[in-house]
């Protein structure tokens, strides 16, 4: 947990971060767009993922991406060969991505393109499976990844990502068969602190389990217009 | 980066962090101990490591573990079976071990045993490449870990961990025929950030390497008879 209270301004840190949260989620509801925020430990493969999902869903979804790192714009480059507009954000030592920042990125957005043109925003957040699940930027799901080389027993020792979490993937399944790997043992250890959350395994090198991801994107996107049309009068 | 001044208090936290881990420092050269902090990443294999080095290395070297988890106990319980005391410290939702919790640590450690008798304390940091390399909790060296599925270029993207590493361990070789992994490129990118620190390849699965870990620690002891005789009168 950081310092969440600035004593001296009189103001907790988390609750300010959450109105900006808010304003984001607005922002993005006035121009039809829904935002997913991808979260997990440093490289998990959030940046594969990515790359994968610009090239299948490009054609028929318009994508633009947030993409958050300490330093470089090593993952920005790799999604700028998919033909959408990537913003880099670097958080220099911040390890985390706020609202605060996504909103710059949002500005950016704006100043460079139409934002009314896009369906969804993809934000990549620093790689850290603790930090980022505090601070929400303006997202309508979170989305957690965790790769199976990094162990059955990481949602019970890093619960509040796993709470988080609206969808998890489980990645890096092409490895499976080179660990001692438990994906029933996993699935059980995430139910404990998560039971509503979809889980779906999958392989960025493969393409194993990738079109359930994609249609995961369509549902959350055909939700967005559902939830639209109820409110309409 | 963490808030790190408290305005109301006029302190800036990260001095107060230093002032601790010098203390705790000041605390094992009294009892004549040496301490590593192990960092890396969710699941890099901090936990995997020090079974094998608590099984390599106890019945010449007198070990105590610092075991650090926001929850749970369950890396502490599969170090308890090699007969070492484990102190557990659970950091709550805090993303780090700080000089603070380790004091704590070291305060458990002396009321249960006599903790002259020991040589090494191995402190094992929360799952995270980011925030524990920035609140040093009194160790004389820091060790920080890399999973080779975690990426090449990661060197670049977190930088602070591997400028502050005083050995690297590039771990999980055994995945290396399964993975599009570059030892050398890795190299290279951890020398753009750090010149001098050591890195040792090796697998605890397969023991390959582990030797020279090993060995880097008993050097890391002597370095510390070598420095008391040096002091002495």
């Amino acid at each position: 947990m950081h310092q969440t209270f600035d004593a001296a301004l009189g103001i907790n840190l988390l609750h300010v971060n959450q109105d900006g949260a808010d304003q984001n989620r607005t922002q993005f509801d006035q121009w039809g767009i829904r935002c997913l925020n991808l979260m997990s430990s440093p490289g998990a493969g959030k940046t594969a993922l990515l790359e994968q999902t610009l090239a299948a869903l490009t054609p028929e979804i318009k994508i633009a991406v947030i993409e958050g790192d300490m330093t470089t714009e090593l993952d920005a480059d790799r999604l700028r060969r998919y033909g959408v507009p990537v913003i880099a954000i670097n958080t220099g030592r911040s390890c985390h991505l706020d609202s605060k920042m996504v909103a710059g990125g949002i500005h950016r957005l704006a100043h460079e393109h139409n934002p009314a043109e896009f369906d969804l925003v993809l934000v990549e957040n620093v790689g850290n499976l603790v930090c980022p699940a505090e601070f929400e930027v303006g997202e309508h799901a979170k989305v957690a990844l965790l790769s199976i080389t990094e162990g059955e027993d990481k949602p019970l020792k890093y619960p509040l990502m796993f709470q988080e979490a609206d969808c998890l993937l489980i990645t890096k399944m092409d490895l499976a068969p080179h660990l001692d790997f438990d994906l029933e043992q996993l699935v059980a250890n995430v139910r404990q602190m998560n039971p509503r959350a979809d889980i779906l395994p999958v392989s960025a090198k493969t393409g194993a389990g990738l079109e359930h991801w994609f249609g995961w994107v369509r549902s959350h996107l055909h939700q967005s217009v559902n939830s639209a049309l109820a409110i309409a009068p």
